[in-house]
This record gives structure tokens, sequence and C-alpha cells, in this order.
């Protein structure tokens, strides 16, 4: 039993940056382990930006960790600030949701994360619920809990105060409605990334300030790195995986990974025990393991997880045959293209033919090929991917649109 | 035409702290002289304190100096705030009211101020009517149109900033509110304390961001002084004249007021026209009007504004019988007590006896008189007023009950 409690508390572990009250999460899974009561945990989603990537899945897999030992997931939606716009004046084209838009994306959340999470734990919420509810007077009185002092001791604000960056009295009101999400859902557990330190702990604050019996312990994830190593995940920088991404493209992207970074994704993204990887390690440390079958095997695993079991191998067999074709040389060289690239242009742009009309002839002469296929349509248009662009027997491109 | 309008901007500015935009308050009482076309004056109460003092009265007469020149005065009662209590946890003890008790303390407010304002040319308006209806969302969106920057400006709060003295984020509502005020009533001129200079401009500054054809003009009243000349006037002070006060207290207390406060309180507080009360001036400075005579016509003016026509005349004659009948001597002791007094103490305070059990022989055997009057009751309590005590047939002693 206790050794039970320690294993859940090893892999609840894994991977955070911080936790605040780790002995209230312990207490919540031996009592679960006891008596099979659930316990709540929080995590806010902007309803936004419903595209997934794997920077965003470091935290849901944690939720799904939790799931194991009696957690029941609060997947919260803050449609609320996402009706109510962009307070700061600063970027004009954030759009107002319609209720319909928010429950269109609610879905497209839905389809993404339930590849992770067990739907049978989770509750999907709203925070409209509550925060329409709360009106002139509760949000006043829910002000009334912290000082102007206070606030502007968060990281951001107190950087923006010192350099004369105007923050909009309304900005001090976010932190407040996320505490009171809390406050609202009767959270056990709130989680989220390091950079949201101040409004986790937002939510213990208020929670006492309500004289709630609970107090949420808070456990903050770190930020994943993108496919360089070095700049965090995101969709803006063009270094991601998204969880749509097509099977044969999520493995490709694997591959490319450092054999360092590799590592940080299998404690970030694998459900692969500690274990297991400790020994993975040692077997490529001490030359058992080749480094390309481990990231196989991560790669795998992730296409397994976003496209069901046998996609990861299907796509491992594919990329092969793409790639190591003999026909195709292993020192090809490598372009990479921003958005949508009309097939000519993407001949000419990597020194395949001098001109687009040679293009077309060439196409129309049947002396083109994308990824081994002959290309028959002179306006094709390529799309984000990876492909690698034939002109004849020889001449040869890889080619990557971002 | 242009001789009425300047005579009114007079009669608008006398006495005045501060105006910001008089160009705007000159064009809408031309307009009115052409037109006939009303404009709307707000000035803002507080319904937990329905008790005016003449410290009150200088706003409420600048409000009835504006209808005389086409003001459609907007009698605003916070009630909106009340009904949230007090947000900085101070002041524990402000109650929060009901519904019940705003509207009873409203009709105090009316039976107070409509002896001094047109009741036809007057709305008495409630903010929890719109604050109420703007929820959670529209205060954000309020709050939006302000930076923490600015807010930090203000007096009051940038001081307790500088000194640590916590600063509730809900009370950076206060200003706003009051100034969404002014939006949501089309408000053209707002009349307020010096004190209030911030808040007021915060009218102007949202009826811009709100995109309204108006951006109020805004008048400050002075704060009057109260008995003493030196502080303000205020109840807790001791040193006011209330407007519920007795028409005898009343004529007292103005009496009671030094020479250079009498004409402070002439271009306060007094209807009579600037040119009259520079003739007034005149006389006592050369003689011909005994600075008496001016001080009772002054005590006469206010008794008659709250009592009605004749009060101050009967009022005078009523303290001349007390206080100068040959009996009484000019120039007695005199005693300020607080609170309420029992008379054996007010008689050993004041020196007309040793000792309470010589008082109580001394009420039994008839040799005590108040106000001329003899007395029966040795248990007798005296209230807050102004009393001649004697005892015997020549010792006296005036007696101030706060």
């Amino acid at each position: 039993m206790e050794n039970k409690v320690q294993e859940a508390i090893a892999e609840i572990q894994r991977g955070t940056a911080e936790i605040i009250d780790i002995e209230r999460i312990e207490k919540l899974i031996t009592r679960y382990f006891q008596t099979g009561e659930n316990f709540y945990v929080k995590a806010g989603f902007d309803p936004t930006a419903p595209d997934l990537h794997l920077g965003h899945t470091v935290l849901i897999q944690k939720l799904a960790a939790f799931q194991k030992y009696g957690g029941i997931v609060q997947f919260l939606i803050g449609d609320f600030t996402a009706t109510i716009g962009d307070p700061t004046g600063k970027s004009e084209t954030r759009k107002v949701l319609s209720e319909e838009q928010v429950l269109q994306n609610a879905q497209s959340y839905k389809e993404q994360v339930f590849k992770i999470l067990d739907e049978s734990k989770t509750e999907v919420k709203f925070n409209s619920t509550w925060l329409k509810e709360l009106g002139t007077a509760g949000l006043i009185s829910l002000a009334s809990n912290l000082t102007v002092a206070r606030m502007l001791e968060r990281d951001d604000f107190s950087k923006r105060y010192a350099s004369n960056t105007p923050i909009a009295v309304s900005e001090f009101t976010y932190p407040l409605l996320q505490g009171y999400d809390s406050v609202a859902m009767d959270t056990d557990i709130e989680l989220g990334g390091t950079d949201q330190k101040f409004n986790l702990l937002m939510g213990r604050t208020l929670q006492k300030a309500y004289n709630c019996k609970k107090q949420q312990a808070v456990l903050m994830m770190p930020i994943l790195e993108g496919l360089d190593g070095v700049q965090k995940m995101s969709k803006s920088l063009g270094n991601y995986i998204g969880v749509t991404d097509e099977a044969f493209d999520m493995f490709g992207k694997v591959l490319s990974i450092s054999d360092e970074l590799m590592w940080r994704y299998y404690e970030l993204l694998s459900t692969k025990s500690l274990k297991e990887i400790e020994e993975l390690k040692d077997g490529v440390e001490n030359g058992s393991i080749h480094p390309k079958d481990a990231k196989d095997s991560l790669a795998i695993e992730i296409v397994d997880r976003y496209h069901g079991i046998g996609a990861g191998q299907k796509a491992k067999e594919e990329f092969k045959k793409v790639f190591a074709k003999k026909d195709i040389p292993t020192d090809i060289d490598e372009y990479t293209f921003e958005g949508e690239i009309w097939i000519g242009q993407a001949l000419v742009d990597s020194k395949l033919v001098p001109s687009t009309s040679q293009a077309r002839r060439d196409i129309k002469a049947g002396a083109v090929k994308l990824n081994q296929e002959k290309v028959t349509d002179d306006k094709l248009n390529l799309s984000k991917g990876e492909y690698i662009l034939q002109k004849g027997k020889k001449s040869f491109a890889k080619i990557t649109i971002n």
C-alpha cells in the first residue's frame, strides 16, 4: 500500500518544475487507495486555440497520470475571457468568440485530448457558467481580496510597471478570475506552466478568502522545448509537433530532434516508466542500443497515441521507403519554405530547374517525381510537410515547408 | 442677452474652488437662453448618511443656481456601492444597506434637499439601476479604459502606495463606477468637492472612451469650514449646523461664528447677490451697519430656508428673550460638554453647586432654572443644545452640549 502511494507520487513528480503542497497530493492519493474517494484536478485552456501541440500535452499527460490515482480532471475552457476579448487593447485582432464558436472549439479540444485523457474521469467545464453570474458586485467583492501592491509583485506586471509599459486595470482581474474558478469548482489540485505560478497560487489565496474547506495544491510543468531544442515549442515559431499532424510528418519530426532532446521528450512525453527509460539510456550509453532505434521507439509511441496502435510502425516503414531507397542519395540539399508553394516554384528555388517554364515542360515530360511518385499536375501546390523532390534520375532536393 | 449670460456665469463661478471647461458651461447656458433647451447637472450622494449639514448644502445650493439657468439636476444616490459594503476591509462596521433602507434614506434626502432644490427640475437617480446591469464582463471592459499607473496618480492612492498602506484592487473600481455614472446618465456638468477631482475627471475620460457626444464640465466647490472657522464642517467634529437642527439652535449657532467666518458663509450659503453682500460689507466697514445685525440677517435667511419664511425672525426673538432679559448678566461663564449630561452633573461641572447631592436639594427647593424655566425633575438629562443654567438669583452659566 505504502509502496503503491510512493510509486504514484514518483510518477506525479516526474518531469515537474515545481510542486506546492506535495503533502496534500500525497494525502489525496493515499485516501483514494484506502477508500476509493476521488479528488479534483484542474487545468485551464484557452478556447481560442484548440490546435494542440506536444508542448500542451506535457500538462495533459500529467492530468492523465492523476486519473490513474483517483483524480477527476476538471478540463476548464476559459470561454468567459474569450467572450469579452482582450482588455489590454494591445492586440486589437484577438477575436471575441461567439458561444457557438466556443462550443465548436470545445468539441475540437475533446477530439484531441481524449486520445490522452480518460473520458469517464474528465469533466469539461466552462467558466462563463459562474463568472457571468458573479456580476458587478461579485467582481468588486472578489477584487477586495487582493491588494494592488501584491498584484504588482507578479513578475510581468512588476516589469511593465517599472518600465512604464501600460497595464490596464482590467488585467488585474484575470488572476482573480482564474483563482475564483478554483473556488467555484472546489478544486483540489491545479496544474499549469511555470509561467502561471502567480495565477495558480491565486486559487489557494481565494479558496482561503472564501472560507473553502480546501486550499488547492499546485503543480507546475516545465515549458517543452521545440524541435530546435532551444526555444519553447510554439506554433508561431514553427518548431512544433501538432497533435493533428499526419502520422508520417509526426514520425519525421521526432526523428529530426537531437539525441539530447530525445531524452527530454522521453521524460515529458513518453508513458514508459522511469525505469524503462533508464534502461534504454544505459543501452545507448554502453552501445548495445543504437540511438536511432531509441528515437524510432519514441516516434512510434507518439504516433500510436494520436493515430492508433500500429500507425507508428506503419509510419516508420513509409519513412524508410521514402528515404532509404537505394536510388536516393543520403546527402542531398535541403531547402525550407514558408507557407504553400507551387511545385514549379519549388523546382526553381531548390535549383533543380533554371526556370518555371522549364519546370512546366519537365513535369509534362514526366521527369519530375515527388516522394518517388511521378508528378502529372503542373499546377500542384505543396503544403506543409517534408518532401523529396526529384528531377530526372540524378537531381534530388529535400524540401521542408513550414 | 449677453448680459444675462454673463450674470449667470458670475453666479455659477461664485465661491467655486475650480472649474474645468467653463466654456462648455457658458455654451449650455447661452443655448438655454436662446432655445430653452435644458442640460444635465449631476452630483452624487452617499445613501448611508442622509443627515445633511450646511457643509453639504454649499454644493446643493450651487445645483439650485444651475436650475435657474436651464440645469436639470441629476441627484444621484450611490446605492450600488452601499449594497456591496466597504471593500477595503478597513472599516468593518460600515453597514451594507438593504434596498428598503436605501429607499428610506432617499426619502429623507428628498425632504431635506427640496428645501433648496426645485423639485420639478430634479431627477433622483440610483446608480444600482445601470451598475448592476453592467455585470462581470461590463465591469472588466470598463476597467480596460484606465491604466494602473494613471490610477496610482490619484493623490490618496499614491500616498498610500508610497507608504505601503494596503490598497485593495477593488478600490480601483470606485472612480471608474463614478465616471461610468456620467456615461449612463449623459451628464453635461458634474459638481463635487475639491477632494473629488480625480473621480470627477473620470467622467470626462470615460465619456470619451465610450464615444459619448459629450464630455462633462466639472465644477468643484470648496470645503466649508465649521463653526470654529478652522476645520471642515463635520458631524464627527461637532462643529456643524444640521439641516434638520431646530430653528432656535440653528439661529444660535450662526450667531456664534466669528465675523470673518460670517463673510465666508455669506459667500457660500446666502442667496443674496454678490452686490448686496458687498454693500453689507461696506456698511459694516464704515460703521453704518452693526456686525451683529449682519449676522442676524444671515441667521434669519438660513433659518427661513429650512423652517419656512418667518421662522428666522421668530427664532431671533426667542433668542433675545432667553439671553437678553435684564436679569441675566451678559458676561456669564461658558461651559461646553460632549454628549448627554445629567442636570445635577451639569450644575456641579459649571461650578454652580459644590456637589450633586446639593444639586438635588436645590432642584427640590425650586432654586434651579433652565432657560428661565424652573426645573422640577432632578433626573433630567440635557441633550445637545445651548442652555442658560441658573441657581438662585445671581449664579448663571451658559452651557453648550455637543
